[in-house]
């Protein structure tokens, strides 16, 4: 494809949670964008949104919907991403795709830009934006792995309904409200739509993010599993996850447990993660600053605070990680990816 | 004391959350009870309350208060505790007490029926109510080091805002509307209300329960690693908490992650755990079946579900704690506690 100033971009799922973050992000970062192209389902085809300012009809997302396009960013679910991707890709388009569709597989570099970039000069034309709760861990799992090691992560997170989508943000503010009233609502959108039972979120936590598998682990929990081996070439670390949806709109939380192969000072772990790209250290307990999650929205970063050493384990730490799952969890990496294959001239 | 049918018990703290929570539980008990004290804060004196229908008159909790006492379920704050408990016992009352105050002296048992009822024979007149983060776990927790050893646990807690009182109740609702009418909240109860800084807990998590100590642990992660000690008599335990305030009005969660001794099947865990007193299994993830704070408001039962074995460690499991903060975790263990004086002819 070449270098080339400016790209014609498509946003396949425009309409979504995370399409429009991935629009408000393109323009924020003022991406060198020669045109822009709204993708979605036929339902959603039609829909006027705009693009700093300039109208842009949003169009059904077909095969040929991608011819021209250079950089095309997925987030419309998986199975749109299996039907066009490769579409994409055949019409000379390169796709950072932010579903799980292809994220697992071989010839398909799982990216975060902070970790493993270079693995971007391996793509055949997909690219995978790895899953949100995955992404912000491994921000901080990195610059630990590269000075002290690392082998062994407990995580338990608190994921925001946000990650579910729109549908997701509408239930829990109307349960909240129905609750409030002294109503009793219905639930029908979590844990997973397609479910069979549905629960309440407001003023609830459910245990359960995407459906389980054989193992007795959720979907979700396998998939911060196998995604931080794969992003931090680390096949044999030992990790294990419990993955919590919480009543929190945006902003995922995660209280992480560490075994590193070198013993530190707390003071040299918060200098590692302070020196670290794509890191704020929010971690001051005689000012109460540590991160949270409501007030993590709208940033690009990954906050990290409430760092202590294990009282048992000399190499074992706790941390607690925030992101806004919409940005550094979704579009920002997948805008961020973009970025790199034009800084690396991938692209 | 000796024997006798019935006693005079008094609530200490009648108007608070818990203290509620004690008076319905005496009543749905059906304790016996030959007179009931409802005692408070001489602002709260005067106020008029029930029980089993029958109005009891709240009156101020001073020294002589307790003259004829034989039982007195103390939920008023530390302080209180420290003023007045030993006043109580001076004349006569055995001490329940649901405060810190007492729990880590060494004269006073720290007690949890299903775990270490035997400790109550060692009582001096004062018996304490541990921590509500504590007691759900340490349930769940004594089955398996009686049948296949504990040597490490790893906790990041899920806390219910109940924990903190009446206000933060009201505040977590008060915030949710004004979240909702797209007004901003002033918060000003947590996470801890004469603490310099106050954050919004409605659709957020806040990782402060309690005070920071000096290890840059709160004192609720101590409460539950020193406490869980004594209970389980095991000061030799591994054992790390992380405890986060949650959007949750009752109903504390707990994702835990446990080493035992011995190598068995998850089968063999679940079936240990439902044979267990206090415990509800609640374990099918087939039928999206897991404990869940919301559905476990009004049960004296403690939730346990998401049994997993760790996929990398063959001694190493994955468990999702449940329960109601204010019974199990404080009114129904209290009360319990009570019954289990006159069972075993302590009182």
């Amino acid at each position: 494809m070449g270098n080339k100033q400016n790209y014609v971009v498509a946003v396949v799922g425009a309409t979504g949670a995370v399409g429009q973050q991935m629009i408000a992000t393109l323009e924020k970062r003022d991406f060198p964008v020669k045109e822009i192209k709204y993708l979605s389902s036929k339902r959603s085809a039609g829909t006027t949104l705009y693009y700093k300012g300039q109208e842009v009809i949003v169009q059904e997302a077909t095969p040929d919907a991608f011819e021209g396009v250079d950089i095309a960013l997925f987030s419309a679910g998986g199975s749109v991403s299996k039907e066009l991707a490769h579409e994409a890709v055949k019409r000379g388009a390169v796709v950072v795709d932010n579903t799980s569709a292809f994220r697992m597989a071989e010839d398909v570099p799982l990216v975060v830009p902070e970790v493993n970039d270079k693995d971007l000069f391996n793509h055949k034309g997909i690219i995978a934006n790895p899953n949100c709760s995955t992404i912000q861990m491994v921000v901080a799992l990195e610059p630990i792995r590269q000075t002290i090691g690392l082998n062994k992560v407990v995580v338990s997170t608190y994921q925001a309904v946000s990650g579910a989508g729109v549908t997701a943000i509408e239930a829990l503010k109307e349960q909240a409200q129905a609750f409030l009233n002294g109503e009793e609502a219905t639930p029908s959108v979590l844990p997973v739509k397609s479910g069979e039972k549905h629960y309440q979120i407001a003023f609830n936590a459910i245990p359960q993010i995407d459906v389980f598998t054989e193992n007795g682990y959720t979907y979700e929990e396998m998939k911060m599993i196998n995604e931080t081996k794969k992003i931090m070439h680390l096949p044999e670390l030992k990790i294990s996850a419990t993955c919590v949806r919480l009543p929190v709109i945006s902003g995922h939380s995660e209280s992480v447990y560490i075994e590193v192969d070198k013993e530190v000072t707390v003071e040299e772990l918060k200098t590692i993660l302070s020196d670290a790209p794509g890191i704020v250290l929010q971690d001051d307990p005689d000012q109460q600053l540590y991160p949270m999650p409501f007030y993590s929205i709208g940033s690009n970063d990954v906050f990290v605070g409430r760092i202590r050493k294990d009282l048992d384990n000399p190499l074992g730490f706790h941390l607690w990680i925030v992101s806004d799952n919409l940005l550094k969890g979704a579009a920002w990496n997948s805008v961020q990816i973009a970025e790199k294959l034009i800084e690396l001239s991938i692209i």
